[in-house]
């Protein structure tokens, strides 16, 4: 029987927050109570600090490729930098080529994750390209039994990613069978493909023009038509990084009239506004994500759904190409339609929301811990186990000192891409002693020890019906 | 040192379920574990069963009259049906008459506690129908550091209860700047007399006129005034008894831009339609409350919002006026016009709710009990005492049989009233055992101990900011 | 110099109604006065009846087959039909075959005009399906300049007509550019077409399943999204026959922000509901058009948008393919799937639409003018020139009683098409005197002459700016 | 036989342009045609000038005092001075006193336009204030017969004109008995109040207060009340100077859904913003009116609305207190709270309209006629017989000069108010000829004659179901 004892902290859940002792036995919760005086193998002093459940990103990058280079990040770097943010679970994605089989997609992304064992166990969603297979339909069907209980469909990215509505229709009335999640990225391909040709064409590709390439109301088509698709075959939908109040409204307007339906943000869309494209090209550069960073005025709606009704979860949609990869292909005549989109931010998510969003009154510590813990696990099928601090659940927890300061860069991160998204900035709070399974596996900035851990295997329905 | 153990139950929060023992110790919750094997003063069965957090009921009429008619309860009697029914807070008004100071209106408030003492502590909101004095504002202004941190506004009732709204800005005013919350009463009084008066006109006065002479959006325009008034002031604001759909869309409104505006509706609404003044009187005469019964259209309305967006709180608006005299009333020649507005409803409204609401699949057990304990706890300046199980809280407990069936009526009911809303009613589902500060006061339908408790004091400020 | 003196009749136009004689005087209209006591050609006795501009239907279908059978109608009689029933002026489409020219397309439909002379003037809409070659992208630009102001998407009927929002992108651009109309079939194909395939799987293809295979919700998306491009490409757009309450919605709001968007709808769906399809075979057959007949709620959505905000057009979307064809096509075993969507109307429109629209208390006398003649002008390049009873614009006109009874049917028909929507309807009103080219065409019943005329031409741009 | 000949202008109506001679017979409009060579009493050059109806203001006022004080204006100025803006016919209130009866009310009125005889016929509404005697209900039900067919309402000025809910029902179920309309100042008094009271109690007065005790929200919540008692008790209802997006939204609600409501704004919500307040006294003053100038985007919202779908008549509220008056009552130590509000206007609405509306490329010629004349005439009795230029109708027309540029000021101006808000502003348009009564009144800037005339009856319904 091995045992961790976090004594004095304050416990904060999604619910509320109290001073308890909490003491883990065998990689689960055991004991919380208000005093616990017991021997334990390890003994972690919380006074002062907040107990939190480990961090849970749903939407992060690890195997990907662009261009044929693949990101930087491996699953041991990226669940190092992940857990030393306070993130003690992520889940990847699985790409299906077009033609591929989802057994051989999923049997790649095995492959990779044997290839580079991460610290902390890792999920996957499937990504689904092509369905023009009756066997890939009934291959997706078995999948939430293995474990997998959520796809991803991108409306995005014409000739790449981009699926029509065909494959969306097939992919919801799966989910709808099966109780998996379906996760969409929301922008019309068709449009921004059709605005990109425009500014090929009139050559206009200086940074600027990412952002007036996909203007909002690209991004409020496709959750408005996602979310029809989503009504008619009855699957549960999770809009993944809204970026503006324009897309936050149909899903208010879904959730009031009963819709099992969750929209996403992350960092990037609450902390950069599009006067980033107007910046130095280094920084500029580091704006190209999709869809693009929008106005202050956006990102006051970001906030007050993050706080109140419309987003229901803050992940990192980590994506980790360098900033020399980035600077090559913008410069290689293609401009910004060549730069990879996305960007990293595994490490930082936690303590950014902490800062800009707790300290800075936006949020309270009880939704910091929901938005970024709690309802996540709960809809990717980890309710229960994860994102809680509660008896029985996985002893994932983080002891969070809401003091310490910190510069973000790349000189410090864990993780093995070029760059942070958020170089320079400094934040306060950060986590003092990171547990995984029942053990701490960083204390004070240092890792302790380096387990091999592997696939995450989730419950195969979304559990969608707590409180919230 | 006193100790009560619950064995072997199924934890509930509004954040998710878990297999725990709790074990209280004076009056709180001490520890929550897997397994907890120590003596203790009480042991309680718990298996097979739900442990929850003891049901907070904040709206519910004890010292009220109509007429001059005192209602049938008297604190004693309401409370004791309150905990019968699994709901060990309640919140009274003290109704301040015209011309009457605050503080003699909470001495009168106090007078009729002390003289009727409940078995389990009462609060108490002060409602508040004239603030032409200015030392009145003041008196309000100092009312939430005495634990008095809400007010009540009723904006029907002309002739009677009903403020205009040069006292809904000062009362929103004061709440703003103390941090109290204006529960409001939201029907357009002045459009609802100049209808009842048309009724008397043509003299159509039966039960369905109780109806018409109440529209919908005599409800709505009331409803978005409030909130005008809430937004110019920053007064958090709580719609009470919400009984439509076009009164639940400006709330969703207001939540969707960020306001701190909650909504409320009662079992009432969620059992009965407009079909119930078709009736024969005696079932009629129950279905005079304000707002009335509306479609079953905005019964699907009300449970969509109360699962999703618009509605935070289930209560139940008791008043304890007799059949006999609504009869009685109604005769007299004022027909529906002359019989009091409301009904009983203490003892079963968490019984109902577990019954057609969450094994109706309507609502998740989670959902269940934050509704009716924890969301109420929390806007009533209870936050983190009442309506969870979190070590450190309130030892009000309650062991709750999900098979357990039983018949409503007025013959096993413990309010003095002479009449139930939901005579025959078959529900599935009891509290088997109800724990107050600590201590098991009823088990197995028996009342163990009849305490003497008092005033409940709550904090002064909202506790608004919890994740959900 | 050729001159009809039509005396003693109201005017009534968009804007209203009052007492003159008028005078055409070579085609156009010369002089409207309190009186005119003057030699004419041709005198019309208008006492006690409307005098109208001739009716406008853009929306009809004359050259167009179905799985290889032509329509009944040719150029001649349906320019009869429409004739008789008071319409003076028609559109009608060029269909686009994959890979063909626009060029090729409009000489094809120039050469079928030619076949069968017309007796008033047609004009002609370009419906688009395949801009994949740039030339073709250039011949839709240099249409409007020839008098084909307007072009003609499909967003259903995947596998034939519809066309992706690529194409639905260029056309948007070139209409931008020109100043053409886009006219828009707004209904989700894919969505529709997922629907079909699993009707046809679960045999289930009787006609209630031709209306649950197309849910208002495929509607609403579509218009959504057309607006969406509207608004980015900037083209002027006109929604068609808009069937529901969720689809005059977008409409709404879009005309709110000041986009030039505009809607029509057409008799069936305000004169059937969906019970049409459970009624005996032969008559729900004649349900069988797309949008399918909605709620009874939905008609009443409809006629409260004509009367005031979102709708501005009733057209007929006439298409005559014969009753024996359809009962024919259902019974091959392809049930609802197989049989050609739409039906016949021109004639009827007027008379129907005064029928249950004015003398029903739906739409004012001006309203039904405006809907039926004035607005279809002015969108469609014939603004000042058709729909209008002004000085300087075209001598259509109709000269309409009021009590004149008719029972609706294929006996006393016009077209070839060999049944009636509205077989045996009996309405009150209908023309005695149409007026074409400042020459009576048809006089209580007969037709005086069969003039062969042609192609019109429209201006380049929609007048889109009056008042309304 | 007077007979006026207006040649070679294009005739402007609501519906479209043609070029036209028109022809007035003993005031009416007796003849329009291509070419009219006929002897006339008189004959008016129009080429290359516009021919349109006289102008309509149904929101002018001429009898008012403020704090004792008569306007400058008497009914033989203002006549005037609308005359040589191209106005033909003003609607003036008459104001209730509290305790007074209606038909005092109209007595007096009468005796003012006797007392100083207008150049046009004066209509007249009923300013009601005080309805608490039911014979002053009576009054109003009886005050349509005799040409008095609209009621004004005022929600704000608490403590003066204000009326309160009850009132606005008696009001709104006589109007809807009627078919009068029902005019609403829509703002929340009671709020308003609240704010100048905290605005008095914390010293700030200046102009920009004026604005901030006035926000948004306490207009678009009085429409929406006025909204909801319309819909209850059926009254034909009409939003006075509707000043920004968020009233204008309540309206286009109301429409879509089929009410009969109109909104209309005045030329200084569409010329002046917040940014006047700020300005130097001397012009802030000028910019004293309620509700108060609002943003650039509220600004953009109107024109849109005017445009499109919401608003519907243009007026000027016109309201003659003296410059000189404003300074002394905000010198006086009210600052603000003592200024009358509103502001003179009469005679630049439709150059002003016409400059930078229709040149400004907002409104299409014709809107700039439907706004101006043909709606207002027609929402107010007049429909048929004013604001339009069709046989059978008053000849009061005006000779439009495009071209003709002025700069606006109160030197040149013909009421007696000492000062212009729109001093200095150059417009280009103006009147070159305006007919009266099919007499010219005023020739190049010239009063051919004072002719004394008075009561203007109007229809004791409005004609609302025109076609848009």
């Amino acid at each position: 029987m091995t045992t961790t004892l976090i004594q004095g902290g304050t416990v904060v859940t999604s619910a509320g927050r109290f001073a308890a002792d909490v003491l883990t036995v065998d990689g689960r919760i055991g004991e919380i109570a208000t005093s616990i005086a017991r021997p334990a193998d390890h003994i972690v002093d919380a006074r002062g600090q907040y107990v939190i459940p480990g961090g849970v990103d749903p939407h992060a990058h690890v195997k990907i490729t662009f261009g044929g280079v693949p990101s930087a990040d491996d699953f041991t770097s990226a669940t190092i930098a992940a857990a030393f943010g306070g993130t003690t679970t992520i889940i990847d994605f699985a790409f299906q080529e077009h033609g591929q089989s989802l057994s051989s997609t999923l049997d790649d992304w095995h492959a990779a994750l044997a290839a580079s064992p991460p610290v902390t166990d890792v999920g996957v969603h499937l990504m689904i390209s092509d369905l023009t297979d009756p066997a890939w339909i009934d291959e997706l069907r078995a999948a939430p039994a293995t474990g997998v209980s959520s796809f991803k469909l991108f409306m995005a990215y014409r000739g790449s990613f981009m699926v029509g509505d065909p494959a969306m229709w097939d992919t919801m009335r799966v989910a709808a069978e099966t109780g998996a999640l379906v996760m969409v990225h929301a922008e019309n391909g068709d449009a921004i493909d059709a605005l990109i040709r425009e500014a090929v064409a009139a050559d206009t590709l200086t940074p600027p023009f990412h952002a007036s390439t996909r203007p909002r109301s690209t991004e409020a088509e496709a959750v408005n038509r996602a979310l029809m698709f989503a009504e008619l075959t009855g699957a549960r939908t999770f809009i993944v990084h809204v970026s503006c109040a324009d897309a936050v409204a149909p899903i208010v307007g879904a959730k009031a009239r009963g819709m099992e339906v969750w929209g996403e943000t992350c960092p990037q869309y609450l902390l950069f506004d599009e006067s980033i494209y107007e910046q130095p090209l280094d920084q500029a550069l580091r704006g190209i994500f999709s869809p693009p960073a929008r106005s202050v005025a956006d990102q006051d709606a970001l906030w007050t759904a993050l706080a109140g009704v419309g987003l229901d979860v803050i992940s990192t949609d980590h994506s980790a190409f360098n900033l020399a990869l980035r600077h090559e292909r913008y410069e290689s005549g293609g401009g910004f339609t060549a730069v990879p989109n996305g960007g990293p931010g595994l490490e930082e998510r936690l303590a950014l929301m902490f800062d800009v969003g707790v300290r800075g009154g936006r949020i309270s510590l009880e939704q910091w811990v929901d938005l970024c813990c709690t309802t996540p696990a709960r809809l990717f099928g980890l309710g229960g186990r994860k994102g809680v601090v509660a008896v029985g659940a996985d002893a994932d927890l983080v002891v969070w000192d809401p003091e310490r300061e910190r510069t973000l860069g790349v000189e410090t991160a864990k993780s093995k891409v070029d760059y942070s998204m958020h170089e320079g900035r400094v934040v306060t709070g950060a986590p003092s002693t990171v547990i995984v399974d029942g053990v701490p596996l960083i204390a004070d900035g240092e890792l302790l020890d380096q387990p091999k851990r592997g696939f995450l295997r989730r419950a195969a329905s979304v559990e969608a019906t707590a409180s919230v």
